[in-house]
């Protein structure tokens, strides 16, 4: 076993077994304590929540707690392992949320047999919560459970496979864009994938201006165009009406390329072939589609971003869930809008540009940060995301009138 | 507004609202940490879990976790208030998993059509949860509920308004009868009341020794007998091939009182025709079925207890519910049998026949504690009753074929 391997393992088992509990808010020591907590005083926030459903709010940790759920059906790069094997991941997804917005969460494992099964668990649930993280549930059931869970709940419902995914991407993305001289409007796209991270943000970049004919989506069988007839209504939304058939035929005089699918399918011959100043994420993880130092050794006008922290222009997701759900769960929104999600891709690329204070600089480890092609996005460690993203979000919510409260004067300022 | 209600509210609502919430359990603060929280370091307990699903007790924390779950349809004596205004009631019940037992915990309130849809619900979230416990669910759904989701769940499912009530009443009960030199098996009982709480309680006195034909059960059309059409299948288990239609015809010569019903229910007459030394357990919260000070005016051969702090004898299921389940999940126990409950009632009415040591008497706020009709059953905040309850619920799971690993060495010794 290897030292990293062990020390994963023993982080998670020891002392105790996994990553979070539950601590009391309140006292709980005396007798006194008890007959506020349980029987008799609780009866008192009972007929108050009965009389006025949002007093749960006022009462209860339902306005800061969100359920990471899943089936286990899509677990980080490892496939379809099931409930009970997602559970350390949902665990550090409650963590995430913990550490970087002060979100109660907990998580929740399901089994079922059809989609619908799963909706229909889940939505009996949710009122327990204040939002819903959807998490590693497979394409292309994922985009009927969501849609079906956003129609039945009116707590946010967040498929962060998606649409985090897409919110980061979109984020360094436009920044690195920039930096190339390149408009997203006249942008020819590679997308490597067709799961639903990649179509999530396809579609994300679409809103943020890309032009949904200069993309090419590529699944297992190359890409995706208007004459093949297997593709499911997702992919379809895809199809380009092209006589190109494979990732060569593409790439040539590409801008951007996209990789949200497995290990080592960009070749270098292929990096070579894409037009001036191009940009290349490749997020698959832990190995990347093209390795950094691989596309770098091809050409030195690129601009390069991966999903590893080892790498700079990280694109982590953590940039975005928790600040997404911070903010919306200050306004109480009933849902997550794209206002709110184009909100937070823009706080989080300008961040990007402001001048990074040292506390930042320590806590990422590293010495000078400044906006470029090595720094197209923010760090994990920058506190500053927090206040940045989140207030976007909320303002986004209340303008898109999905807010139930009005934003706290002077929030996050 | 009372002073005693606004500070139940101010309680619930201040200074943050609710009464729980997450905390991290391991470190958390630097991108190495977060590295072995989630991606990479997290996929290593993943595979592990998904070669061995044993292991998730190893990785996470669901041998530490108990659902608390409701529907809302019975809450405390309120009656039908639905999910949402269940929330303060159930995160009360957590509080006192994680104050009294070290238990995390966390409510789930479902909404739901049928008892099945419930069913459903619950069985597919349950891979989440160490255990499973129910809570303020109305009779008579809560029995098929209850059975179903034992049928289906590999993990302990335990309805407390029946089984923890029961096991405080039988323990309290036959220290009682044992005072009043009275053998449960040669009693009259009479229980008013024929709900969920009613039918387990006569249900575990049976188990220890009483005899069902000299039991007999009211409900609001008077004594529930044979020849009445109008019962469901659990209250014609207490069908009585008797004469006796009213309380006053059943409650003459009888040996013990037990009522789970409603306030006032059992007038000053009714206990002066009731045989010598009896025993009354006015469960009823807060107002019990008779006062203390009006049945104790009619006669001083009594012993009495209630559902109240203020009074002796509190029948108050905290004195089982932490315990039981800290027993079952340290053994792992697939599920809890009548054999652990039974030990249970035993651990509890043991207990209070011990010296008690001054520390108890400090946190109980009283100066003395001697076995007798006024302390028949041991104090809610008796320190003792973590080690001597789960113990012995853990020895009888071991015993009775139910546990999954070996109690611990020196397990609570």
């Amino acid at each position: 076993m290897t030292d990293a391997r062990q020390q994963a393992l023993d982080y998670h088992a020891l002392p105790t077994p996994g990553k979070i509990s539950i601590e009391l808010t309140k006292p709980a020591e005396t007798a006194k304590d008890l007959a506020l907590a349980y029987s008799p005083g609780v009866a008192e926030p009972v007929k108050e929540i009965a009389m006025n459903p949002d007093e749960v709010y006022r009462y209860t940790g339902k306005g800061n707690l969100v359920a990471v759920i899943t089936n286990g059906s899509a677990i980080l790069g490892l496939g379809n392992l099931g409930p009970l094997a997602s559970k350390p991941v949902m665990e550090g997804k409650a963590l995430l949320f913990k550490r970087f917005a002060g979100i109660d969460s907990i998580d929740i494992e399901v089994k079922h047999r059809t989609a619908e099964e799963f909706v229909n668990t889940v939505a009996n649930i949710a009122d327990t919560f204040g939002g819903i993280n959807l998490e590693d549930i497979k394409a292309p059931e994922c985009f009927e459970i969501e849609k079906a869970l956003i129609q039945r709940c009116s707590i946010p419902v967040f498929h962060d496979d998606q649409h985090g995914t897409a919110i980061v991407t979109a984020a360094g993305m436009i920044n690195a864009l920039e930096i190339q001289g390149k408009d997203i409007s006249e942008s020819t796209i590679v997308c490597m994938g067709a799961g639903a991270a990649a179509i999530a943000c396809m579609e994300l970049l679409i809103k943020c201006g890309a032009v949904r004919e200069k993309i090419y989506m590529l699944d297992r069988k190359g890409v995706i165009h208007t004459r093949r007839e297997d593709l499911n209504e997702y992919k379809k939304l895809f199809a380009n009406n092209t006589d190109k058939r494979t990732l060569e035929d593409v790439i040539a005089d590409a801008d951007v390329f996209v990789g949200v699918s497995g290990p080592d399918v960009l070749p270098a011959e292929a990096v070579a072939l894409m037009a001036p100043n191009p940009v290349i994420f490749a997020c698959s993880n832990p190995d990347p589609e093209i390795k950094p130092e691989l596309a770098h050794s091809v050409r030195d006008d690129l601009i390069m971003a991966t999903g590893r922290s080892d790498f700079p222009n990280q694109v982590n997701n953590v940039l975005c869930f928790p600040f997404i759900f911070r903010g919306a769960l200050d306004v109480r929104a009933k849902a997550i809008t794209d206002e709110m999600k184009v909100a937070a891709v823009h706080a989080i690329r300008e961040l990007a540009k402001e001048p990074v204070p040292q506390a930042v600089l320590d806590a990422s480890g590293v010495s000078e940060l400044s906006f470029g092609r090595e720094y197209i996005i923010p760090k994990p460690m920058d506190a500053r995301l927090l206040p940045k993203v989140a207030r976007a979000v909320a303002e986004a919510a209340v303008a898109s009138g999905v807010a139930q409260i009005e934003l706290p004067e002077n929030y996050m300022l």
